[in-house]
């Protein structure tokens, strides 16, 4: 069996959006897309090797609000090649897209919904892609193996912070890796 | 004529301070002390270097809330043994202490307190070494060379945030260095 990880990118004040980020422009606003340069203009070779550990992955998990913002830009065929299991609390027909993508909608809770994906994602990793709520909900619930954090050297001063609201009382973590890039300081810990 | 350079330990959700700090007992609380263990349990001979690039700063800027926190854990004589400067609102004649180190009280603003501070420094650096409110005003007008930021492998949950209401238009940080210890990253930004 896999193991159930998150993967984010994070300001250096600890945003993971940008403060006009919205449905249909995730990434537009003050810094448009800057969060994200790393896996895009100023990729190297170490960030695509990092990219790539993506190929381990064999389920997805996201949040409604994620979906929503990202739906649109996402397009058809989405990036994710692979089962979308979206969290939310309106029932809605699985929605199968090109290229190997199918949003299915769990109404029942994070941890239905990891089922459904552990048993997609077979001995593959189940990877949680966002939002920052969905991360805090499975972090708080013990139910995350590892977190990514891609740490940019970048200051927002607003939008959806990674950490917020989270009682941390008995959850631990330990670096077990850092890798450092131009663009990003590519952090793993595991929970 | 040295730099400014901020220095201060964050923890990985952005908080300088634990929930419970308060006057006296500025490290107490869910987890006392574990933001600065780097510095003394969990010490290695990489931290005890950068511990002594300290040696390199010839006066502190220090926050009012801040001086007020660490005055009776600091002790006498208090650990800088440099003349410290407090911007404060309520003028004070100067404190002496043991061992090199006298408390100047700064009611002018911000940029009275760093004039000060470069003339006693001579060639060294200038440290602003907390709280988060007085580095923020710092960097937010444009008199921070160099922030240091040492990154805690920790969730804190509360406390006091480093970056809360920054408006980060026109700063850019570029990451400098980047050093990998036991019990911390530390990294160096130039602003």
């Amino acid at each position: 069996m896999g193991k159930v990880t998150s993967e984010i990118s994070m300001s250096l004040d600890g945003f993971i959006t940008d403060p006009n980020a919205s449905a249909g422009s995730p990434l537009e606003g003050n810094d448009p897309g800057r969060l994200h340069d790393w896996r895009f203009d100023a990729k190297t070779e170490t960030d695509t090797a990092i990219v790539e550990i993506y190929a381990s992955t064999g389920a997805v998990l996201l949040g409604k609000r994620m979906f929503d913002v990202g739906f649109e830009p996402w397009g058809d065929p989405p990036p994710f090649r692979m089962p979308v299991f979206v969290v939310t609390h309106g029932a809605r027909e699985p929605l199968p897209m090109q290229g190997g993508t199918t949003y299915t909608f769990v109404t029942d809770g994070i941890e239905a919904a990891l089922e459904l994906a552990r048993a997609a994602a077979g001995d593959k990793n189940v990877g949680i892609w966002g939002g920052a709520n969905l991360m805090r909900q499975y972090l708080k619930a013990g139910l995350l193996d590892e977190m990514q954090i891609h740490l940019i050297p970048l200051l927002l001063g607003g939008g959806v912070r990674l950490f917020e609201d989270l009682d941390p009382e008995g959850i631990e973590l330990r670096r077990t890796s850092l890798i450092e890039t131009p663009g990003a300081t590519h952090f793993r810990f595991e929970v």
